[in-house]
């Protein structure tokens, strides 16, 4: 059941998500309750470069499940991506005889473990951590559902001023190349229109969709623009329906990266110990460049490979169709 | 497509569950985009029977997705349950030429539809609106991802306060026969260790996991007590620990009621806004005495008779295990 | 003690704040507690005009508490500027023999008030109901409490995101002619910097004052501006930081609109029924043209022209001396 | 201004109050700015004996503000009541040269202080940390804000579930010998009545003013119940209410001790900063026995001697009057 595994590692790269150290914490005990040493890796691949590698126990992790952000931190490594880097990483993982390695962030975490799979035989589980939700493999991914409530509770508030005819509020929400929180936040909001990355929404067509709501008497409406629209940010597009229908009193709201923080939300604390919890057992049992993700209501394994090039296009397109209808 | 349907109706019934508003919203914006007249039933069965029926329209739903409780009400009602009310109820529905009922909430709810639907031949479909989790059929019923995000802010307060060995605090949790909100509460926050209905805890297995605790050096620990316990609540269990080891301090918190409330989840919006959608989408496809509910990722149909009758033991065996290793 | 007073009324004017529906809530229960009539008059002196007026009872602010915006609306009203605008809205109040006027807003609301007061005899109360506290003869305005704690949410979650050096996290917060929020939440986030409306920070100084924290090895740094800054709004002030001092990564995030929403804290809900309750009761006793405030920890009246003609300047200097060296 | 003050040191005693941390922050960084060394104590009086004391710096003490609990932790000390005790205590001061010591806490915390400043000359200077907001000499002490915060969430979520005519909703809050925490939560809930420790409310009262709210249609009724009253804890209200008027339909929430904890709230940061400063420049100024406080806007100092005496009975009064008023 156990080969050979003596002593794993643990790191987060990219971006923070919250639920990371929910997962991180889940990762050592699972591994301690196994017989297994674990080593934290602070600051992602440069951690693993410069040699900052603690051991943890399971008290290292108390109190921890709660909190926003990675004990571990996280940082850009370009050095990682060099064979020079690489091979000192490799150097030091092995010099404490650590022969696996989980790693939690998102696709650029996930590429680099995969190359250290490939090229030194490291045992490698990824952990989708990242609130983009833009992975192939995990139908939540860790940190999305903790970001949507973050935006919604900040809508929620907009929606409590006071009501007035033609006011259009835009919130810009993260997601440069994946419309997965504008589309969630936009339903459970209830907003009246949303601009994602993956579609061309012209400004006629949002004009249009805002009309539409005027005639039916609402009362004011509000507009989620996720920031890798190709008509620019929020206030880019604010100003330009304020340039052309002047009769709109717009405002503007732009979260950045409060999206980031914040304790994470039930989901995702039980997603990321059940991650954590699935990552170390695949360790365990040998298997190696996979990523654990939620499939249904179960954890599954996809080959990092198939993870990282399927992941491009994940909208849910029949909940872009229930939001007009539900937006009426 | 649409065969007959051109009025429904819609009620809330049970104990409340954050999400019932949001999904009320879902099932009127549903109807009206497609042509259906909606009517809301206020206080459940009772208001059936009291002919307490009100016609409703886009704007009756603006700005109520993100409350709490429900705004049609809910109510127990015995008068229902005997033929003459049902009678009445009935003939109330046929005075508008009502034919399809969309009702939203657990167990009794859907027993009060299926005869209505069995003996009448009204249309029923069943939304799963309770947050205990109980029904076959929905990987997750509304409110139930909002009641344990309220169990863990409030367990995560207490995690706060100071730390002194020998500490122990039990909370109390709803779940008079379903230890769901108990079991998905223990792994978020981290509790040491979670009594519930469907297993039978000894109280020395209790103190043999808490010693366990205190060896490894736990400062204190916190006990999930779900409210259906075979030893009694959080109060006599606490009592009776005291009892036979003076040396914990123990600390009660009852949640209660509160349990019921708060504004949902993003995930529970999303979720009532996707079945309240579906449910009048099934009736317009002529569908009747079936529970719509999410399996996976997916809103799927299951009859009202299974949802009932299978609905017993839902309890996640793995995730319980789970909880053991993650404690440690 | 009550010489005449038979029927008051209520309005919200201005931009609507946390605490507001307490505060109606407080007058409407005041004045009929005393056998007073209590009038609502919707969307301000816009409504006094319409005479949308509506006869208020017990359970018509039931349940309203706790709810931020205005149940009773508020809207800009350009003709209650001119005699006449004010002329018809005199007559809407005669006709209904109301005598007494309760008044929420903040400095435009009351110059109305004032207004209507001394030429038509009307017994006129104002409450300060604005986030921005910035009227004078009360240390708290209601809404103020609520806001600062919107934005130190928003600044805990992005203190939460991974650590990294040079990192300038830019906070755009309320406050065009006021830096009351943007201090406070200095202090009560934490922040490293605060850029207000009152004093004239140079881009220098701002620099020179993060630097200084660089050299103490802190992480990242934090920088609050106030939106009615000389130097620009938060996206502005964060390019010319980053044209000059390029290795720093800058992120903005504009809070917007949402901190005038949320759910009024327990302080501005006491404060808010406190201050209605002192209305009500002002305008029993037989006076007019003041407004009700909290200095210290009591309830006082200062005359309306006084609240209005001192309250330019009102910035806690002593607080912002205290933001340096806590900020070390 | 700074006779011979070089070193300090800072402990929290007694039960933990959020805004702890914010005040440990602020007399550290206070201390260093003003070029005196600061120790941090451990658990309290406690670590005074076992000399438990450790150097604080500028970024010991990062990152803390938001936090609830105490890093310093709290801890009985029943030793330190002792001669022996006492005296081993100012030993450990003494040998690092500690002359100045910043105590937060209650007026357990107090009375250890004064004895100390009194006995062995250590200037001491006291800050006001208890949620029971029970000392003389402070409108508000540390985390009484917050509680207060805490325990209105709990009610507004309460309030969202179904109104049902006769049901009652009784919640215990926190305040053995204080009734503050109750009476401002029941203003700023709306409650329907409150129980206090301080007022010998009888059932027949409550009844009485429960039975009014009924008649004026009011659909359900919040009792907050003070621990600490005459008739028991909230199960035993409730159970003797319904043992006479089984008509209702009686629910019990007991908060316990996550009042204690949460986030603090932007009043509690801003106040223990303002203390932790002030209390600072008290040492620095050469005063002893004294408690920095709150009194209107300013800070003021009284003596511990005055602040332990005149304690007892702290009551809103008017508040209280207040309350039955806006319950109508």
């Amino acid at each position: 059941m156990r080969p050979n595994i003596k002593n794993i590692a643990v790191l987060t790269s990219g971006g923070d998500a919250p639920g990371m150290n929910a997962c991180i914490r889940a990762v050592v005990r699972t591994g301690i309750y196994n017989g297994v040493n674990v080593f934290g890796v602070l600051q992602g691949y440069q951690g693993l470069i410069n040699d900052n590698i603690i051991p943890m126990d399971a008290r290292s992790v108390s109190n921890i499940i709660h909190l926003g952000g990675t004990i571990l931190k996280t940082a850009r490594c370009l050095e990682f991506k060099t064979d020079e880097g690489m091979e000192i990483a490799f150097r030091n993982l092995k010099s404490r005889e650590i022969d696996g390695l989980v790693v939690i962030g998102g696709d650029g975490t996930f590429t680099g473990a995969q190359k250290l799979g490939e090229k030194y035989g490291v045992q490698v589980i990824g952990v989708p951590g990242t609130i983009d939700n833009d992975l192939y493999g995990s139908d939540f991914t860790l940190g999305y559902d903790t970001a949507i409530n973050t935006v919604i509770d900040a809508i929620d508030k907009i929606r409590d001023t006071a009501d007035s005819h033609d006011r259009l509020f835009f919130i810009e929400v993260m997601g440069r190349d994946s419309g997965c929180i504008a589309l969630r936040s936009a339903i459970a909001s209830g907003a009246e229109a949303v601009l994602l990355p993956e579609k061309a929404t012209s400004l006629n067509e949002l004009i249009a969709q805002l009309e539409t709501g005027a005639s039916t008497k609402k009362s004011s409406s509000i507009v989620i623009v996720s920031e890798g629209h190709k008509h620019g940010g929020a206030y880019d597009i604010a100003k330009k329906v304020k340039e052309r229908f002047n009769h709109y009193d717009t405002k503007v709201t732009i979260l950045g990266h409060l999206q980031r923080g914040g304790s994470p939300s039930s989901f995702d604390r039980i997603l990321a110990s059940r991650l954590g919890f699935a990552a170390v057992n695949e360790l365990l049992k040998g298997n190696t460049m996979q990523m654990v993700g939620l499939r249904g209501n179960e954890i599954k394994t996809t080959s990092i490979e198939e993870a990282l090039t399927k992941h491009a296009f994940k909208l849910e397109s029949d909940l872009l169709e229930m939001t007009k209808v539900l937006s009426i």
